[in-house]
């Protein structure tokens, strides 16, 4: 099993790092944060150079954790330290970071990823090997992404726990800006019109008001770096939005009917609820035959995931819906 | 204490009927659905001519609470049999509650309600007589409200266990657009944009899509008889929200910032929060001096709420927000 050099060591890059220790690995990472802690639990921690050099020693894959501004700083090292390594990393938006790499380290195995777990608290401290357990983990595979770097990078993914979701990188910046940016933007919108009627609205607030402003209280610097990084994206994700908004603003000004808006909403939830609740398929993809990268790809488009490979096989699950 | 007459028996009204009758108070009910049930958990059903009769001889408060679309049906019926009873109500949206009593029973001594309590179960079945504690329940104070029906009306929600929130039916409906019928509008254009990412994006759906759905999955019919029947308050509240994500979408076209957006909502979130988190100051009105509707008001205005009568003082709470 290849090591493992976790580059930032909050709660995914400490995560990562825990839990591909505990799937046999040999891992080791660079923090600017949390050194004490992280070599307290018995970890080992280098700096930034240093790691970077063993990873080209030992042939390690490297793992960026760093928030999105800071990734082009550690691509400039990793151009330095480990032109050719083999390289992922879990910061939330691709395409930043596949126009980082193209310029900064051009010359590494690159598969980009993106797990999809989280939770309120951060940093070091809120790490735990079991984190990525039953979660998706998105492992871009693009025209140009190599098939052996894309596999190595979802058996990394699959050590951690998680199922992986091949995809490219602008599908994938596509599909976060509908359902993770977006919900981020309307949180905010709806928490400033509450907040906007004043003590006798806040003081009148129950569940559906709460629950859709819940995201609005995240830290504002985060909800930020993660959203202005997926400017494009977001963009078309809000332009839709609006689109929506102003349909049923145009419907209840003129005929009072919201009933388009409310039964696309609902039929929009029973459709994730579906997913949830659907049956698994099994299927197998042959990575020594055909275009196997785009045959990955469809088992994203379908909801599915990459769960384990025998051999040339990658072993997939797709979602079985009820009638 | 005044006996109390419900009509609808479904998750409020039932919950009315139990709340009342375990304050000591006696109660009958009609209903169009599950009286056997209502029978068997030893409460009278009378059909409505008859309660309503009964309400008349007994000088009952008459509680109206079935569906917005039923209102004035049961109102002609009021006009006909109790024509200057106690009214209330419990229907979310109070300005077509008024404009139905101003037509069909214009002699009642009416002050309407609104508990902001409920839970996603709904009929007989699901009623509670502990659904209202600690809740908030709005009771009118317009200016042709009578004081001692508001009084009344008011007592009866403080004997199901809630705090009154006394404020205007137009203010009420503001703020009632703003903090639950936009919840559900932006919930359904969420999930609408969320769907339309199809199945990959539903599969990396996390925490904030499925909070900010959540309502999307309420039944439509409920939803649309709720957000219709607040047309004109709900209009400007989603005009206000098609205001900010327009100034969002040309923040993020034209810089690429999001900062006002995200901090506005994150400030609202935290004026939620700060209100929620508030300790209570204690105040008292006197009813017999100046314009005690116009007192009251102002209790709801900033947050307040009454907690119960002595003699001629209405006792209220008001949050004390940190500085």
């Amino acid at each position: 099993m290849r090591a493992v050099c976790v580059v930032g060591l909050g709660l995914i890059g400490g995560s990562v790092l825990r839990a591909a220790a505990a799937a046999g690995r040999t891992v080791w990472g660079a923090t600017t944060a949390d050194a004490d802690a992280v070599t307290a639990a018995g970890f080992d921690v280098l700096d930034l150079d240093k790691a970077l050099k063993r990873a080209r020693k030992e042939d390690a894959v490297v793992v960026i954790a760093v928030p999105l501004p800071s990734v082009d700083g550690v691509l400039r090292k990793i151009g330095d330290f480990a032109p050719r390594c083999l390289l992922t990393d879990v910061v939330s938006v691709k395409g930043p970071v596949v126009e980082g790499v193209a310029r900064f380290a051009p010359e590494t195995r690159f598969a980009g990823g993106h797990p999809m777990a989280g939770k309120s608290a951060s940093g070091w401290a809120a790490s735990e090997a079991t984190l990525f357990t039953g979660a998706a983990w998105v492992v871009t595979a693009d025209e140009d992404t190599a098939l052996d770097a894309w596999r190595e990078v979802a058996e990394l993914a699959i050590d951690c726990g998680a199922g992986v979701v091949p995809t490219t990188t602008q599908e994938h910046d596509a599909a976060v800006a509908r359902i993770s940016h977006l919900p981020h933007v309307l949180a905010a919108v709806l928490a400033a019109c509450g907040a906007d009627g004043g003590p006798l609205a806040l003081s009148l607030a129950a569940g559906s008001f709460t629950d859709g402003t819940r995201v609005a209280s995240s830290r504002p610097e985060l909800v930020l770096a993660m959203c202005e990084g997926n400017r494009a994206a977001l963009l078309e994700a809000v332009d839709d939005a609006l689109g929506k908004l102003g349909a049923a603003r145009g419907a209840l000004a003129s005929t009072g009917a919201l009933s388009a808006t409310i039964r696309a909403g609902h039929a929009g939830r029973v459709a994730l609820d579906a997913y949830r609740a659907a049956g698994q398929a099994q299927a197998m993809i042959d990575l020594t035959a055909g275009d196997p990268l785009e045959e990955l790809r469809l088992i994203g488009a379908q909801g599915g995931r990459i769960v384990g490979f025998d051999g040339d096989l990658a072993l997939a699950t797709l979602p079985v819906l009820p009638d």
